[in-house]
């Protein structure tokens, strides 16, 4: 070691020199990128040799220190530009500046701090930091160095491109700044698209279930595939053109149409929520989001697992392709049933024990089931992120119904914060990644092709599919809300962890640059274009939270709320008729609409005349809906509350799960149930021969009106003012 | 690469395989233990020379997936560990069986593990993991290996005793199960630090502060003393035996003692609070035992510092034993600055924006202003836990009070369930480590005699420091308290991870064993012993919560209540009088007490006039105790809520601060509170001369009797009631 080096003492530095902690801090160097951690790596220099053991020992301890205080400092940066981020948007809300996003500023404010440390601090350390080993044949994931008759254990940090060598190493603290990219997939993520499956507002999502799986599947399908070849065609171009110095197969194109095809409309759906816009749209765009997520993870995952049987040949294989169909689908439900199991699994647990009188317990409990699930998928080899996802959801269908009061605020808030830091997190270093990521591949023609890619990709599956789903929607799809959801087209914090994971080769860190340069504009210009495109296409919004005294005027509140008039008609008896499948229009589309009708009707008497009652303290006594000889069961099964007060229980459904600023969407739309619930009660009423079927059509109804903003106003359900109306 | 172990495939493997990330999931490399990662580790058998270099990419892809699985499922195993310890716990206080705390319980499934693990899991993978690489003269952080053109990047991950070399790699689970030490001290006790910090009932605490300060600082550094002697001695006497086999010197005597003073009376301050046993010896041992954590860290940290000047020489040197005071000082200081500075400009961000009225982005604020308090602290070279914990006082006794009501439950909760975790993980970590940790020294004269030191050690400050204590205190330390404060004398997490910090050398590990078993006995022998020991020692339990009428019948309330009757005489006016420095007894002790009297009272009212005023929307207005030239400054900083609701802000006070459970013991304090009220406030009007003096006792006063049950009953005070009785 250089005794410069040595004798920079910091104050109170020796005293944290208990010996061997290289990795001081497990957090930071986990968090931080530790790419070749130059502050902390010996110097080859001559002089070494006459150090005596002590103090070598002790300069390995200060290095250490070093680096573990640069870790800190690096990690304060984040902390410090999250903290003006919040402060920033706390000063927009409060001067009622509602078009720009949190996310949209954390960006900047990266973006301004990346410039800083890349070009106003010191460009090199000036050490000589590396040693090189040359070794055998191949690398081996752990090294033990013998250094004078002590042993040292080494661990694999991964390649480094050898003309990078010297490069990567001008400034320690660009690459302190760097996280290592899994810390995103496995870390940031989980609580996001776990806090986006919890808080999904079921009703609305059930509602438009069939049309938000359509463009999440379908469309992400479609849209990947599109922007794939559009890009292979662009690669092409590049390739004549002599803009491509590596190589960039047709695989490659493909992954980055699947990975850019995940949307995160963040901002526009915060503006949607700031405005009070429409809520079928706004589940139309939540929904696909939250899934085509997923679907775009599985789908990145099954395009690397394609790999043709003859080695480096990059041509079709059927073989190869129909195995990456296989593992998709694999994927993709054993990652949901991993989510659903143990979502229900917690669902038990919290029914059948009396947990809810400790919301310690069963917080951190939620908790501990929510976070092993990831870790289960996991160690299965399927994805957790979507596993959590699923999970998410089934915890807000029925373990929400089993919580205590306290429980249901306490995890609700735990994972809106968790949400909040991680999604900010991801955006701020975004921002800074632009001008810190050593990797960049800037190329022009690459970028334009993919913003055009990724218009028409999303044009190619929004309008057609908006065509199809028509036919089979009573509320169709408007040309309007088809615009503004080819318009909210945002790509976020999925993109990104997508992109980053792999960064090794040439392909991937154009795809990189790419990503971030469409997050970037997306979020910026589409964030602050949304209520322009709003009001220039006519979409109703400023719906607002109605006061105590309004919720009494249900005729107001009728006109005052719900979409776009002239998209959707005067609310009639035969609304629900979707869903008996005997409406009288849309003839063509009719067996659709049964088809669907039939499986959801299924689903929804399955759901509410087996799962929640076995999974909740909600339902219908399993004893009158198990047939008979399953008595014991079923006894066993239900909780004695669904006998006493079954109504009373119902009311603490899981659809009343509300974030902040939710209420008036929710509440806002209760018209249409108004309505649905009106069509169903003649139905009920009037055909008495059809009680078991309208039963069902009554447990549908309930729980479509589920989202009601009061549970006490469910005694005057908005059935009452329309049956007035009629 | 051997054949047999690529050709081992997993269902849905394949699509993980990503490239580079050889570290999959930086959470669970950064949590689990990276010994040497046999899973992932390469083999250097003959075959691999033949192998394609695309075929070797797979295979370290693969291997790096079985890592990250088996990563994935220990980390499983610690959540299922939790959970069945919730599940349990509550069991256990469903079935009203309060005598086993979960920390106990967490410790016993962690045991149960552990011994599957050890016996039941195959010993060892029969691969061949390691590879020499016989290297120049000393380690390096960073390794380049360059493997036929290609570059690898290495970590040092620390040294292994040459000995071990081939033992330690015997099971992979098991070291799979061993986390990074640091993971302790820098994820898990900054969360239980915090939290105790942020929970520390201020009135009980600020009353008995004194004595607290005495035996946190006084009594661990006795302790510690006490205990390294004896520890010598008993070492000296191994020595004798032939039963040490290294070197064990006087400094690490020392160390151990330090370690092993800091306590941990979790189970015992539990069942307290389960049994609303007294108050102020709650407060005395909560206070110590947070307190001394800081004390015992920041002064094993001056022990490691202290090194005589010469090279390997054991002996007293003063200047370096100054030098090791002077750290402690530093550290011990700088620690708190940074918390209290963290914590007053989160006081001052929270006071100054409107913040309030966006919970969230409060709640995220808060949370990121406390961890870069830790970060701060470690940048500069300060202990990050200490800072913490002072960080947690400032915040509740500032911040609190500008929060919004959503945020403070919010902040609560969150720190809570973060805690509950952090603890419940720590403790089961302990169960485990027993029989999965590697490098156990057991030493059973050692074991003895460290169960004698502590004992002698505790005795050694308890008592002592008592008596004196007692000549200055009003409320005397009753023989029966002291004797509970000497059986409370638990070790927990805090012993734990600074013991397993370092067990590099022979002596560490015997400590680290030591220091375990100590934590195992303590734990379950004096956590089942308490209810025993608390009805023995004739120590008033059972001040259950009033009811909602009970509330209004204060006579009532006050015979219930209170600390045990032949401690605590029946309350006269004089009660206050400690502070007053008038009081006509124990004359002897007349001058500490005027002492510490101007001293707090000093601080109460410098506390009162300018800092809530500045940092809060409390106390009185700045323009009215700033001297007149301030005006300007006064105005600034002096919130106009001041001006217009003094009474109704001064409730929102931080000492308002109650946990789960802790209702009752603040409010089974109230006699006292209600009597020091009415003292003082016969002085303050019976002698209009003292206006200015009983003014600043007032604000003592208030200060005092602001842990109320319900802000609503402060306009009611206990003071009526006494005021009848007077």
């Amino acid at each position: 070691m250089e005794p410069g080096d040595a004798a920079r003492p910091g104050p109170g530095r020796v005293v944290r020199a208990l010996r061997p902690r290289l990795l001081l801090l497990p957090l930071l160097p986990l968090l931080l990128g530790r790419g070749l951690r130059a502050g902390a790596a010996a110097s080859s220099s001559g002089a070494a040799a006459e150090d005596s053991s002590a103090m070598e020992e002790l300069a390995t301890e200060k290095e250490a220190e070093e680096s573990h205080r640069q870790d800190s400092v690096s990690l304060l940066t984040f902390i410090l530009l999250l903290t003006l981020t919040i402060l920033t948007i706390w000063l927009f809300k409060h001067r009622r500046v509602p078009f720009l996003h949190e996310t949209g500023l954390a960006m900047i404010y990266g973006l301004i701090v990346g410039v800083i440390l890349r070009y106003g601090t010191p460009a090199t350390s000036g050490r000589d930091k590396s040693l090189s080993c040359t070794q055998e044949d191949r690398a081996f994931s752990t090294l033990l160095v013998n250094v004078s008759g002590k042993f040292f254990e080494y661990t694999l940090k991964g390649e480094i491109s050898p003309g990078k060598i010297n490069s990567v190493e001008q400034n320690d603290m660009l690459r302190k700044v760097t996280f290592d990219p899994e810390v995103f997939f496995n870390i940031l993520l989980p609580p996001i698209i776990f806090h986006a499956g919890y808080s999904l507002k079921k009703r609305h999502f059930f509602r438009n279930l069939g049309s938000i799986l359509a463009y999440a599947f379908l469309g992400t399908a479609v849209s990947c595939f599109i922007i794939g070849n559009l890009m292979y065609g662009v690669v092409k171009l590049m390739k004549i053109v002599g803009q491509l110095s590596d190589k960039f197969y047709y695989t490659d194109c493909l992954f980055f149409g699947a990975i850019i095809s995940a949307t995160d409309p963040v901002t526009v759906l915060a503006i949607f929520n700031e405005l009070h816009a429409d809520v079928d749209l706004y589940a139309l765009l939540f929904g696909e989001s939250v899934l085509n997520d997923a679907v775009a993870i599985v789908l990145s995952s099954s395009i690397v697992a394609y790999q043709p049987a003859g080695l480096n040949t990059h041509a079709f294989d059927a073989a190869a392709f129909f195995k990456s169909v296989g593992i998709f689908l694999g994927i993709f439900s054993g990652s949901f049933t991993m989510g659903a199991v143990t979502g229900v699994v917690t669902a038990l647990v919290t029914k059948f024990t009396k947990l809810h009188c400790f919301p310690l317990l069963e917080t951190a409990l939620f908790f501990l089931m929510s976070w092993s699930t990831f870790l289960l998928a996991e160690a299965c080899g399927f994805t957790g992120v979507v596993a959590v996802l699923f999970c998410g959801i089934t915890q807000a269908h029925y373990t929400y119904n089993n919580l205590s009061v306290e429980s249901r605020s306490r995890t609700k808030q735990l994972f809106e914060v968790l949400h909040f830091l991680a999604e900010n997190f991801i955006f701020s270093y975004m921002g800074l990644a632009l001008f810190t990521f050593q990797k960049h591949v800037f190329s022009p023609i690459f970028i334009i092709g993919a913003f055009v890619a990724i218009f028409l990709g999303r044009a190619a599956h929004i309008y057609p599919l908006s065509f199809f789903l028509n036919l089979g929607r009573r509320h169709k799809i408007g040309w309007n809300f088809q615009h503004m959801m080819m318009f909210s087209g945002l790509r976020g914090a999925m993109a990104f962890a997508l992109a980053i994971r792999d960064t090794a080769s040439y392909a991937r860190q154009m795809m990189f640059t790419t990503t971030l340069l469409i997050v970037f504009f997306t979020v910026w210009i589409i964030g602050g274009g949304t209520t322009p495109m709003l009001s220039w296409l006519n979409i109703r919004v400023g719906v607002e939270e109605p006061s105590e005294e309004d919720q009494n005027d249900r005729r107001w509140q009728y006109f005052r709320v719900g979409v776009d008039p002239d998209q959707d008609p005067p609310p009639n008896n035969d609304s629900f008729q979707v869903l008996q499948g005997d409406g009288p229009d849309s003839a063509g589309g009719n067996r659709t609409k049964q088809e669907s009708a039939w499986i959801f009707r299924l689903w929804y008497s399955f759901d509410h005349n087996y799962l929640k009652p076995i999974l909740t303290h909600s339902g219908p006594p399993l004893t009158t809906t198990l047939p008979a000889w399953c008595g014991l069961l079923a006894r066993c099964l239900t909780s004695p509350q669904v006998y006493d007060n079954q109504e009373p229980l119902r009311e603490e459904d899981s659809d009343f799960i509300l974030t902040e600023g939710d209420l008036t969407l929710t509440y806002g739309d209760s018209t249409v149930t108004a309505n649905g619930s009106s069509g169903s009660h003649t139905a009920s009423t009037s055909l008495e021969g059809r009680r078991t079927k309208s039963s069902s059509e009554e447990v549908l109804e309930r729980d479509l009106g589920m989202g009601d903003q009061k549970v006490s106003s469910r005694g005057t359900r908005l059935v009452f003012p329309m049956g007035d109306n009629a």
